[in-house]
């Protein structure tokens, strides 16, 4: 017979649905009933491996539950140790359960609910920010996961400083945009914006220059000039960045291509824009 | 009573399943049955506007069969009207059909049986490719069809002259792949690679170099001499490029990041690898 994986000896603080899981002696997986508790408003449901550890290593104690495939165990022993000593529960479960609490056939084995973290005031993100340069984006209306995740992690890569929200987007993370970051989505601190004159103000007064990416009709790209701390604003695939919004920016730039197609994907045209700030500090 | 949008008469070629849609009668959108054929091996089902469109701009005769909602009637007439003329056949059919045609959401009101296109023979591409500069992307190991369409988004973006299949690499456009294109999936060419070291040689025999695309130890992009023909090999998320290949290449190249997340996603690298060799042309 198969010795089963070792698991931590477990305390569990969810209350009466969860049982502690004995060490060795568990004999596999236990199936969950449909009555486990979804993630409060203040909580997310994470699902995927650099999604969950990328939690674990910023900010562990956001950490609230922990449902994981028994294959994961060796993998994952930091984290679960670090649960049974903070008395965090956590359950070996199965893939179909995996797939009913991450809504997803990508959870990767792993699925864990966090504490949100709430997007910082612009004044206190200005007030501490380091000397040189900074590049942030400023998302007017992505709505898309699979868009927003992937922005989150070419940001991380390119090191941009802030991810901006503007005063009414409802724009947040969710389980699919945090999977597609692959850990980015904890890399890059938000920023809760005020009116837009105001951010477009406060922003100025740090040396931060505006520009709108624009699908047409605005300069090259290649051949601006950009400054040191600059802000991208985005818009959604196919509307793009509001107009009135991008006529009050300091430029509007575009990506020069062949024509063959209306666009690159917004995901794709961040990760352009980002590079090229990042090429020329 | 709202006047049905005007459709354009219709004789269907598609044998007894089909009836004829009468003009201005028609009450509203049919149920097709589920017995509906699906597309042969030679053909692809595929969704989404700007998909469709794409094919019918650079090759009409390609379109087998058309199912569209009513609400596209009036922006489709061209193309309507084409399949009138040359007796193909199109259905008015209601989201839940569309969605079970395109086995997806997001058909935004239409999908068509369109005929492959087979990928061409690597000498065939090289006896006619135009002189001067070029960009290709060699494909080793890129399934996801997100990915893929997204790359195939960018390079038709960035006028890359040709998708580089291996011989035995199974990569087809998919429906998903096509919809994620936005008409980019007709637009750069496919050409079927022979065996790897022939291919390099017929390829820098035609005065490209290789350049293996990779996540780390790769020389930075932005500090390297960049040929005025180059193939950028990519790999998969995760596995990246085959090792034996990445090492047969003329260069390795890595995007200089933060290194607070592994890598880019590979289809948001693509579009800052094609950016950057077209930025220097």
């Amino acid at each position: 017979m198969k010795k089963p994986p070792q698991l931590p000896t477990h305390d569990s603080p969810w209350g009466k649905r969860t049982r502690a899981i004995p060490a060795a002696t568990r004999p596999g997986p236990e199936h969950i009933d449909d009555t486990a508790p979804p993630p409060t408003k203040r909580e997310l449901r994470l699902y995927g491996l650099n999604a969950v550890r990328a939690v674990f290593d910023k900010r562990p104690n956001a950490i609230r539950k922990l449902y994981l495939a028994e294959a994961r165990i060796p993998q994952l022993q930091p984290l679960l140790k670090w649960c049974v000593a903070n008395r965090i529960g956590y359950r070996v479960v199965d893939e179909e359960d995996l797939q009913k609490l991450a809504a997803s056939s990508h959870h990767e084995g792993i699925v864990a609910d966090v504490l949100r973290e709430e997007p910082q005031p612009l004044t206190t993100w200005l007030r501490e920010l380091a000397p040189g340069p900074h590049g942030a984006l400023w998302l007017d209306g992505i709505g898309n996961p699979h868009n927003f995740g992937a922005i989150l992690r070419s940001a991380a890569h390119f090191g941009v400083s802030a991810i901006l929200l503007p005063k009414h987007s409802t724009l947040a993370v969710s389980g699919a945009a945090a999977r597609v970051a692959e850990g980015g989505a904890e890399v890059t601190p938000f920023v809760r914006l005020g009116r837009d004159d105001n951010a477009f103000a406060q922003l100025r007064g740090a040396g931060f220059k505006l520009a709108a990416t624009v699908v047409r009709n605005g300069s090259a790209l290649f051949q601006c000039d950009l400054p040191q701390r600059l802000v991208y604003v985005l818009g959604a695939e196919g509307e793009g960045v509001d107009p009135a919004l991008a006529a009050g920016c300091d430029m509007r730039l575009s990506i020069p291509g062949s024509g063959s197609v209306e666009s690159l994907n917004v995901a794709a045209a961040t990760a352009v824009f980002l590079s090229e700030w990042r090429r020329r500090l």
